[in-house]
């Protein structure tokens, strides 16, 4: 088939070479800079420009832009497409775009949709870092919109096909809800926990703990500070509910409590073990 | 030369088989568990046991038990060394063991000694995970007692032998207040993550930044409330920081402060730039 990718960037990017890679599909291309359209084509990672000619043949039509700038960049390619296309959006929160989509759907009526997130990502963007093995053994949520169990076995074939572990579908507010916790809070504990002054001091001190739990300090501000706000009832609950996790050493430590610490760490412990699901990635 | 091994857990195992890997010199092990010594001796990773004749022999002797046990495990050896043998220690603070070992210096004044830390680690523990690469280019930190530059030139020299990447000789107060944050703090963090609700639900919903900050809430809870406890005016401070820090976010989230969020994101990814060197493992 034909597949469409509007933004180009560390996950669009990616999604194309992967395509390119692991299926026969034709892939067509779009970015907002130019140069990119040219890197993307010159290395292969598309077959052709998406412009107003091709996106009538396309039968996916995938969205991997800034959440802020997603209804602006999709909206010019939605009367174009023949019916029955599927689009499918790659932005990290859920809510705000499955209910446009539902609006929209309501002047494209036969417009299928999935809001879709791809668990995958890196601390770097664009084009320049994006990899046909990003999604290697990821899970890919989907929230349909419009569609039919024929769809969904349709879309869930095609992501497998590209090489994802599993295809989840769920509700916007299950999807923002957990993603709150397993993505966001993460990238804002990272983030945090570089302002310690002790991290200026950290080479030859520093291993493996270190380096996991500050990878993902280094973000996009503008886009983590969107999909944050976007989502900042469930993001806020989850960060106070941390805060008020970590009190709990804190008072151990101030009392000097070794049997309750050690407790505390092997409650802790014990979650990790029980909730570590191998086939996760 | 002749080199003892006290305790064959993850740290001592990984550093008996490095050595038996990288370099010519000989092990001598032992373990409070006769089955792990057995099984050090039966994958070749000591040459033999370390008893009360093999320690005459020894020219350095390493002690990676944990540290609540780190005297009892040393004091039977030390009245057995030759004159000019190296002993180190290879426990997660540094305090407490080089206070111990300065006093014991004044009984044994020809000892020279040692307070180690190999920055290299896993969220597992025992001979069974032990690997002959858990060292490879990581970093090894050292506070001498009673020793001078030729006997630094010789240890730093082994080090590098084996593999590491580098040699940093420090204070004590230095190592303890550094290590609170690069890594007592990180597994705190970690650990206190996962008591989030929302863990239980995070399969399917997680990629790379949950795997990497949750890694380390798996661990030895024993070891790590005595490792805390020993250190914990400075790790209580840098906790304090850490809530501190997290509280601006949970600020600029309820105020709804896109500009805010996005500058306090944009400058924990400054720092996380500022400070990533390279060369650390």
């Amino acid at each position: 088939m034909n597949i469409g990718v509007i933004g180009l960037g560390l996950i669009g990017g990616s999604f194309a070479k992967t395509i390119k890679k692991n299926t026969q599909h034709k892939v067509f291309g779009y970015d907002i800079n130019s140069v990119t359209v040219l890197k993307a084509q010159m290395t292969n990672a598309i077959d052709g420009v998406l412009d107003e000619n091709a996106v009538k043949d396309v039968d996916l039509l995938v969205v991997a832009t800034n959440p802020d700038v997603f209804l602006s960049a999709v909206e010019k390619y939605l009367p174009l497409l023949k019916s029955g296309a599927i689009v499918v959006d790659f932005c990290g929160t859920k809510e705000k775009i499955v209910a446009t989509m539902k609006l929209l759907s309501n002047t494209y009526n036969d417009l299928k949709f999935y809001g879709g997130h791809p668990m995958a990502g890196r601390e770097f963007s664009g084009f320049d870092r994006s990899t046909s093995t990003l999604f290697a053994k990821a899970s890919m949520i989907l929230v349909p919109v419009n569609t039919d169990i024929f769809d969904n076995d349709f879309i869930k074939k095609f992501f497998l096909e590209l090489g994802f572990l599993e295809v989840v579908f769920t509700t916007s507010e299950n999807h923002d809800k957990v993603i709150a916790y397993t993505s966001q809070l993460c990238h804002i504990v990272s983030n945090a926990f570089i302002k310690n002054k002790t991290s200026q001091k950290h080479y030859g001190y520093s291993a493996g703990s270190y380096k996991d739990l500050t990878r993902v300090a280094r973000l996009d501000s503008e886009m983590w500070s969107t999909l944050m706000l976007e989502n900042k009832e469930n993001l806020y609950s989850e960060l106070c509910e941390f805060i008020d996790n970590l009190q709990e050493y804190k008072q151990a430590l101030e009392k000097g409590d070794k049997a309750l610490l050690k407790q505390i760490l092997q409650e802790g412990s014990d979650i990790k073990i029980a909730t570590d699901f191998t086939k996760s990635k």
